[in-house]
């Protein structure tokens, strides 16, 4: 990847039929991605080589991963896909998921490797899975019957993202993400902040900062600040007074 | 339907596979649409049962007709969908093919019934049978490979019209468009308008009047137009000497 291009990455993780595998990567093709990433999947059976059509030499392309983490180490960028809008429980673990539109209009004049995750055929992504996403998207189905067969959802948000205008806005690496929102939950430790509080601000924080689609300079600048904050939190050891609201 | 309703059909002509027909019937649930007529269709198999998911009343209640015009009859509007964007020859039949969300656009505020037409799985839509579409909808797709699989076209193609806002602007009949199109053809006879430019022409004015998205009242003011033309020609029979340009 140039350093100022968009890149584009499906992954499937966990898919448990080849068929929705072989017609994934018809879709890539269809709307001229390359880049496709399984992580556990079933076999690469008969049935995902015909689905595949005239896309076999991407299916043997694709790239097979032991765990997400590995599949999304070098995106600057992760976005989850949920059929579930997260009106109920776990507010800031799914809101908010937007359609993807949004998402299109985020990545414009972006530059960096956007990885787009989608989950198991029956149970989609877990909560752990969702919590690595920086951003997360939801297609608007109809409450009668919104799950989505896998490759079908993969042709809606591949026909969305496939006419981004390419920038050079470069979104910020994923190490240095990690970084920030490890030096996250330091600081909120360090501010002594609730034990069972921390975790959802944390999460809500990255949420925040994922749809944000930060920059390198930015998240620098803000990892400066949550030094300083360490430093002197640390330096008043037990001190710790900050406001606990979490909402 | 209610006078005030935009109601949309999809229609699948002459397809291959039942299992396209099934995961058809789902996309329809999907995104809350549930008219699906078929077209001279392939036996509805195991196959066909089982992609069709939680849809299995939509696919139970598919309407199956022996021709396209019989599964367009009460269609205000019939678009026809095509993976050729009709660079080459036959430039009247197939241009405009509008993307997706100009489809969408012409159809925001309108009322009516509109049959949205996808071909067979090798050849798509023959030329007459575009010919008796008023408008034409191209997904883009990447020149590398266009075709898409027909089921992940249906899908595209609703997530785009599935927000769509109803209006009070009702479309013309079908039996008044078809009337209008048979008039105009009988009034380039009466012009003596060159007989093998006629037919290419008279598509073309359908092509126009087709993304003009009609209203009742404009299809009887034209008619009435016609009307009088032929009466005029007619009164001075052998007189015609027409604007023969067809391009």
């Amino acid at each position: 990847m140039c350093e100022h291009d968009l890149h584009l990455r499906v992954v499937l993780n966990e898919p448990l039929y080849g068929g929705n595998i072989g017609s994934t990567a018809r879709v890539l093709k269809n709307f001229g991605f390359h880049d496709l990433v399984l992580v556990n999947p079933c076999p690469i059976d008969k049935e995902a080589w015909m689905m595949a059509q005239h896309a076999r030499d991407l299916l043997g392309n694709a790239r097979i991963c032991g765990s997400l983490q590995e599949a999304t180490a070098d995106s600057n960028l992760i976005v989850g896909t949920t059929g579930a809008r997260g009106e109920t429980t776990g507010r800031h673990l799914r809101i908010p998921a937007y359609p993807p539109e949004r998402i299109r209009e985020k990545l414009n004049c972006k530059s960096g490797c956007v990885s787009i995750v989608f989950g198991r055929e029956d149970h989609g992504l877990t909560n752990e899975e969702l919590m690595m996403c920086d951003l997360l998207v939801s297609i608007p189905t109809s409450d009668e019957y919104p799950i989505m067969n896998l490759s079908h959802a993969v042709s809606v948000v591949l026909y969305e993202l496939c006419d981004i205008v390419i920038g050079d806005v470069p979104l910020a690496n994923r190490s240095d993400l990690n970084l920030l929102y490890g030096h996250i939950e330091d600081v909120l430790r360090d501010l002594n902040y609730p034990v069972h509080k921390r975790h959802k601000t944390a999460l809500m924080l990255r949420r925040i900062f994922g749809r944000a689609e930060l920059t390198a300079r930015e998240v620098s600048t803000m990892r400066g600040i949550l030094r300083l904050t360490s430093y002197h939190v640390g330096s008043q050891s037990g001190e710790g007074s900050a406001d606990t609201r979490s909402d």
